[in-house]
């Protein structure tokens, strides 16, 4: 649909990778699925990515098997995007990418993320091992972590507002006024487990009013 | 130049990749760098991308000092493109995106290119590590091999032309005729080590007629 034909007679592996993550978009929307982004919304405002771009690269996605669009749990109403077990496989892509622009692009302060393994809380190296006790760390094992480069010293503000300066109507100059606009920023200020919903289900605009003789659904999970 | 303005603003690790490598052909061109590929005209014959996207993408990789352009060794008149170390630290990043065409996008007959350890042979695995050793292997002491995808029970035609099949005017059914056409692909056919030059210089298309007194340069390398 949206790949580009001339791509298509290609049959070498890279070939086949970058008919599916080969849009600048496609890795950040990926990365922010382990981090533990599912709704729409919370990646449109992340990533400040205009929504009919987002739309067509998730729908791509779903196609290409490497996100699932299931019903939120528990609601059954809201569609959330989960990565398959073809998506985590893009992990070590992810990974080296990251590590690549870390190396090479590190923010003024350090790295703004770092990946440390669940176990011991040591650092994850560039090949993807623990450098506390040098296991192969597994994706369900990662924590991604706030960096030197987010804290208020090197940032100028708190908490993790200054990742995406550019998004909303704010600008860069937004500062951390844009924070609150932002609740995956604001919830990757602390540790966070990959591939575990990072924001949780958030509360309906009003109280659930229980039908006589029903239980509501709400409280019991 | 031809980065997209809406990234500039955004901050992240992976952003800052992507600003450079995010575009369907860059990693492609890296990956032909590995190979050894060095000159625009092999470039562009082997991947077939149009003449000014590969000079634009070639000019922002050595902007961003990924690549280097410099002259020829031994002849000082032709340019040839070469990975610095910043390029080179693209390798985990490339290795793992082709790793994972080859997982979940194998040519049929099995994975048309096999990445071994110079030293055993052996190949290597997901995680760069060889799989006879267990080391993690430099990509200078990686070999790129024909794999059993490229066989002629598996695509039809001898050597490496089934490749990059969309390539030229001929279109995906060119099989064998391609091949000559194509000195990167045929080169692959055969087992080479990373980052070495895969093609030899060219013979220039007169023979050189050396000024009475003076030696040629050619035989001299």
């Amino acid at each position: 649909m949206t790949l580009p034909r001339d791509y298509r007679g290609q049959t070498c592996a890279l070939s086949r990778s970058m008919e599916i993550v080969g849009e600048r978009w496609t890795l950040l929307i990926l990365r922010d699925a382990f981090y533990g982004v599912r709704r729409f919304g919370e990646f449109a405002a992340h990533l400040a990515v205009p929504r009919a771009v987002l739309t067509d690269r998730l729908a791509t996605l779903v196609e290409a098997g490497v996100l699932d669009r299931r019903p939120e749990p528990g609601t059954g109403r809201r569609e959330v995007y989960v990565l398959t077990p073809k998506g985590i496989a893009l992990w070590p892509a992810v990974r080296a990418l990251t590590a690549w622009g870390e190396e090479f692009y590190a923010a003024e302060g350090g790295p703004r993320r770092v990946f440390r393994h669940v176990g011991d809380e040591a650092p994850i190296d560039a090949g993807g091992r623990c450098t506390g006790c040098g296991t192969a760390v597994p994706v369900e094992d990662v924590l991604v972590t706030p960096g030197p480069g987010l804290a208020p010293s090197a940032e100028g503000s708190a908490g993790g507002s200054a990742e995406d300066p550019g998004k909303g109507s704010a600008g860069p100059s937004a500062g951390p006024s844009a924070e609150a606009s932002d609740p995956v920023t604001a919830a990757l200020a602390r540790p966070h487990r990959l591939l575990t919903p990072l924001i949780s289900r958030p509360r309906p605009p009003h109280p659930i009013t229980a039908p006589s003789g029903r239980p509501t659904r709400g409280p019991q999970r």
